[in-house]
């Protein structure tokens, strides 16, 4: 697995709004794996949690974080993983809104919720079939 | 999440060939996440991984794994986790051509290769959107 920053090529792969699993690790030492948004802010990957989820939890205690996303052919597909150097509380559901507006073209319709950002850095990466080509 | 064995609604899900993501733990504590192919296996989950791989190496240190199974709406998705009860030897690649008739109808082209078979028990499990209905 590619260490360091993620190339321009898989930076435009993550740049298009696509089906991705994120995976977090349990206080227990196990994985936990879930379908998600996130966008890719900066040099920098971006998810959005409610406050009071397992992932949030998990990411409290071991902030770190990987997430594999794939391509129109899922065969097409880039992982990548490194630590959350960022937890914020997302006042006013700002981050969701942005992720709803990429993957749906409208705000989240639940304005009840709490919700966390997790930013993360990239620090390793690998890419498999046509992803980014 | 629930923990127990899977309900029969959601082994259906899972008998499709199926879109999964598949995460790891490393030996550093910081999950990893890939793409594969998965199948049912008389109450167990089935993966092949390539014997010299991170995710082999991962399991053999820390026998959890977590799975990620996207609907064709990806939307809904199923996902699973448990302990590896048995990390076999493929020989003759049986069980990789299984999951490659599955998936793609033939067996798989590359012979030389050396594959484990990892059998998970579920333990716990959560499903989202109409997966399963």
């Amino acid at each position: 697995m590619p260490s360091g920053p993620l190339p321009p090529e898989l930076v435009e792969f993550l740049r298009s709004a696509r089906p991705a699993v994120v995976s977090t690790v349990r206080p227990d030492g196990t994985p936990a794996t879930t379908a998600t948004w996130y966008d890719w802010d900066d040099g920098r990957l971006l998810l959005s949690m409610t406050a009071g989820s397992p992932r949030t939890r998990n990411v409290r205690a071991n902030p770190a974080l990987a997430l594999t996303v794939l391509g129109e052919d899922w065969y097409d597909h880039v992982s990548v993983s490194g630590p959350v150097v960022e937890l914020r509380d997302d006042e006013g559901l700002a981050d969701l809104d942005r992720l709803s507006l990429r993957y749906w073209g409208t705000a989240y319709p639940k304005r009840e919720l709490r919700c966390v950002t997790a930013l993360v850095e990239v620090t390793r990466w690998h890419s498999w079939g046509d992803a980014g080509r």
